[in-house]
């Protein structure tokens, strides 16, 4: 008998979901949404296998649901629906902090599984209408389970973040994972927004090359979204902007010194730590 | 007749240029470098349509002269070669920084005319090996002429810049250049290094997305040239970074207030500000 899975919200990231599980085992992948337009949307384009904006009647029936809200709107709907999910179900979310989701969780009752997750990947744009079926191509998927996560339920998400093409699922901590996300993401949104406020950003157009393209792309961020992940992971993400200060003023020092032998030293220090952590780019040109 | 473009470094710069000149014009391309090896892989490969380590048998020859060194070797070029170029000739370079170049230059007798140039292209990698002809595709072109500089010069340097792929050519000063390259590329490289000497950077492997891999690309960036191209702009080098280190500071501060709605309107901003410059990615991904 076929599965079901539930997708709740049909954004950027929960349309790309439901356009990649199509066609996953045995689930049937039912999107909903709250937004006509959205939903519309959705049915037209082939967004899941079929579209509702009825929680409450797919809940009760739902084998397997998946929250791609904002983190606020996860905590509001665990709160609001926390007795109407079926009796063993896998609960996940997709979102950028997990401590706060996993906190939230705790309403659900006993019977229902909780999973945190957060599949790395996005684009600068929101909607459905930009969502896409390859998404996740060559992301990580970070995986959070609960200390009674079922093994049957952890091996689901890895089959599944497999299929959708995650490159890798890395097992993981809410703690560690918001300290961790607080550096490789939240901190890269920052330095574009604090890089987009420089009085000669409009005066530059023409003198940028991909290296600038590269750092600032994120800054056109969902204002909303950034809010809630930025405030729910206040401690981690302050600490890790003061080290960025901190760095960035190092630098900013030998260079004032005009020692050109310890800038130099300090600059390969630090070119010797990129080559170690041997990442690909996003491409090649600076 | 055919004339000769004299390309000096074929390192990744200049064997890139000497790649993707092939067939400009009626030129011929030769390639000088002061590396067996590097003359080797060059012939091999086809970079250019000659190669020679006798830059002294050549300029006096050379309609043309592209010098594609780090900028200290640009300058000690000038001061040695000073007498040997072609009266009449066009001698260019192509490096990050312009001021001292230009000012170098003044060793040039006045029957040589010398136009700074900067082609925002590059990568990660460094030497002949990494050149490829498609380097310069859809970058810009900076061209900063002296004010006797010969406009049919000036216009042989448009149409190079074009039949190597530029998508524009803007001319400026070199103080403009400096000032906005300052913000727009040595800036980028300051805050990739910055945030490779964080200490959570080998702990932070599978958690990064494309924005992490984005602004850190550069980090592996070759020490020796940027020591230089730092340095020989060091006053608008910390200038921008001062500017930088207010805006994140600013940030930080709205975070730790504790305010989302202020937050809010930060972001709000800065990402306006990212979409009325709309630039396109490099890529998509987040």
């Amino acid at each position: 008998m076929k599965q079901t899975m539930v997708i709740v919200g049909l954004g950027l990231i929960g349309g790309s979901l439901a356009l990649a599980l199509k066609g996953f085992e045995d689930f049937e992948i039912v999107g909903v949404d709250v937004s006509q337009p959205t939903l519309r949307y959705a049915a037209e384009h082939g967004v899941g296998d079929r579209v509702t904006e009825d929680a409450a009647a797919e809940l009760p029936q739902a084998d397997v649901v998946a929250l791609a809200l904002h983190p606020q709107g996860i905590v509001d709907f665990l709160a609001r629906y926390r007795d109407a999910f079926k009796p063993g179900a896998l609960v996940w979310d997709v979102c950028g902090v997990k401590t706060a989701i996993l906190e939230a969780a705790q309403v659900l009752p006993g019977t229902v599984d909780f999973i945190g997750c957060h599949p790395m990947a996005g684009t600068e744009f929101s909607g459905v209408e930009h969502a896409f079926a390859e998404m996740f191509r060559d992301s990580h998927f970070l995986l959070v389970p609960r200390d009674d996560s079922r093994p049957e339920h952890i091996a689901l998400l890895e089959r599944l973040a497999a299929y959708i093409g995650c490159k890798d699922v890395c097992r993981t901590t809410a703690q560690a994972h918001d300290a961790l996300i607080a550096y490789t993401s939240q901190m890269m949104h920052l330095i574009a927004v604090s890089v987009c406020d420089d009085p000669e950003l409009f005066q530059c157009r023409g003198f940028e090359g991909s290296s600038f393209r590269g750092c600032t792309r994120v800054a056109a961020l969902d204002v909303g979204l950034w809010t809630q992940l930025f405030s729910l992971n206040q401690p981690a993400l302050l600490a890790a902007v003061d080290r960025l200060l901190d760095n960035l003023q190092s630098y900013r020092d030998a260079l004032a010194s005009g020692n050109r032998a310890a800038l130099a030293e300090k600059l390969a220090h630090s070119a010797a730590r990129k080559r170690e952590m041997n990442l690909p780019g996003p491409d090649l040109l600076a």
